[in-house]
């Protein structure tokens, strides 16, 4: 764990000291096994898992949530095809707070499923935009948040495995402590700054590649390699000019990220049964030739950009879907930081130039 | 300085441990007294004071920075008259690194005086839309910036003591060592997120009550005595309700804020050449009892509150002049950030339930 230390307390998640990792006391094996994404959204919501009117409850909400505002539509069509989805999610963020700001004290999970709703849903309407000229009219339909990603980014029904695979992944990703993205948000709304200025402050953070942009870092290292024999020396080579291998190793588990077992296991039953088995044998590879050169671990990241691609997400997508989950733990810590709130205003060490002075224009 | 640690260094600003305020090296009073905003801007990008050729094309930048992007002038269209500036500015900035991402390393002086240029030129776009249907056309004339802010809001001209006042304002704004503003884009671009996400951090986090909405609230309170007895009876009874007085005290001088009595002189000059004495008068009574009774001093949010007014500036403008002057600071630490970067993920103290068995929903 380093020089970090605990700069603040939290009720939401453990990381067990860097060798597991809990939320809101169940383990993350359990609830990737046997929950619903919806049901690990409402535990981090609320405190607890939902009983059955409670989670009726939360998908009704969730099903108003996916209509967008027609401003979000309209700056949608504005916007190129080219940009960056991330960006892209940053501003429909922000520009949900500024037409729907935030109404009343102890709302935030009703705007957290709204932020969910708006996030997937507008994605969706920007790609099929921009693609087609169609302007998607979103419903839910009783669904499985995950069947409802899939299905309207895909604009058709998908397997039922594809809808297994990426409820793992949803719960995988929706929680992790102090993170840096989660960070942001709990500094922002410590000024006392509203519910949507926290969430786009995760959103623009979890964008950078040493973060969520990861996933699409590692995808576009496993697909350099035909083969693992290729992987094998390419990694080797990247090792010897120093080149950053992105997916490996984590800030808080030294002996391996627990959730990386759960997310290998979805992709490799995953690219068996699509018959990509030479992508997971060179994803294998690269694990084995880390390990071997740097004893380096791989974390969740490298193994869900393999899951994600075998869902037929595109790359740039990746991160986005990271945001559509993690929306429910930043809210959880917006809440946490609002209860016991003190204003995050940390000092620096000065090692500028002394004092100088002032030198009129003149005499420059 | 309580419980707060150095969490990092900085070469920008020093605070003096609470008893001085320089920007890299030179004293807020000496810059404050003889330098333009945009010669202080200069200094926090690019670390030495201008000379004459190097100010030329900082203010050829800046002439070209005011021009807004069609998208944005399209939103801003759209965004209702009624909701907060600071969400329209969060928003703008979001949107702005959406349509013009960053393109270079190194280009952060660039972007910062581009952005600062689409931030003023934007709120003021929207005001008068909203205001007349008139659409605006930004242009810059060879003026100071602090003049360029008022034309552009009032368009009209306006008299050289309130540009004198603005000029002075923005300056003492402009950089804060590690506020939770700064921190906050701080914390973005450890990630390697791009420079507009941490700005969009920087503004969200800006935006709470108890940092930039502070001058804000100082505002409302002032306007709401009409006399310096009722001021001081009004602040008495606020304080036997336990009610939190704007304005004063700050987390990092415990004797007074050094910004406070330049801020106050130029508050009082405006007000006796308005003939606004009593708005004066009321501020010093609520001054006057805040030190008697809590032993508090006024931070520069409170005697801003009063040169703002002056200057015809609405209330909820407050805070958006804030930004425009902060965004050189932000920039300032968003470039020192990626010199030495380090993932900025602290680790908390998990004060959570107990290990929990998962429980089916059958059983719930």
């Amino acid at each position: 764990m380093d020089k970090e230390k605990a700069v603040g307390e939290t009720a939401i998640c453990s990381v067990g000291e860097g060798h597991g990792l809990r939320y809101r006391g169940y383990s993350i094996q359990e609830l990737s096994q046997s929950a619903n994404f919806e049901e690990v959204a409402y535990l981090l919501l609320y405190g607890d898992l939902p009983d059955r009117a409670q989670l009726y409850r939360f998908q009704q909400l969730f099903a108003n949530s996916v209509i967008l505002p027609q401003s979000i539509k309209a700056m949608l069509e504005m916007l190129p095809k080219t940009v960056h989805p991330m960006n892209i999610l940053r501003t429909v963020c922000s520009l949900l707070g500024t037409v729907e700001p935030e109404y009343a004290v102890g709302a935030e999970p009703e705007l957290a499923i709204r932020t969910i709703g708006v996030s997937i849903t507008a994605l969706a309407y920007w790609h099929h935009f921009h693609l087609t000229g169609k302007r998607l009219i979103a419903s839910f339909k009783q669904q499985l948040i995950a069947e409802y990603v899939l299905t309207v980014l895909h604009q058709t029904t998908v397997d039922e495995s594809w809808v297994w695979a990426l409820n793992i992944a949803l719960i995988l990703y929706a929680e992790h402590e102090f993170n840096a993205s989660t960070y942001a948000a709990r500094v922002t709304v410590s000024t006392e700054s509203d519910f949507y200025s926290g969430i786009v402050s995760a959103i623009g953070t979890l964008k950078g590649p040493l973060h969520g942009g990861a996933n699409e870092a590692a995808m576009t290292l496993i697909s350099a390699f035909k083969t693992p024999e290729a992987a094998k020396k390419g990694i080797l080579k990247r090792l010897s000019n120093h080149e950053k291998i992105m997916g490996f190793g984590h800030r808080v588990y030294k002996n391996g990220d627990p959730r990386s077992p759960i997310i290998k296991s979805v992709a490799h039953q995953l690219t068996q049964r699509l018959g990509k088995t030479r992508l997971f044998d060179v994803a294998e590879a690269i694990e084995e030739t880390m390990e071997t050169e740097k004893q380096l671990k791989t974390n969740l990241d490298f193994y869900s950009a393999i899951v994600f691609h075998c869902l037929g997400i595109k790359t740039d997508f990746f991160t986005p879907i990271f945001v559509f989950s993690r929306i429910t733990g930043w809210s959880a810590h917006i809440m946490e930081q609002r209860q016991h709130n003190r204003l995050i205003r940390p000092l620096a060490k000065y090692v500028g130039p002394k004092n100088r002075a002032f030198v009129p224009m003149n005499e420059r």
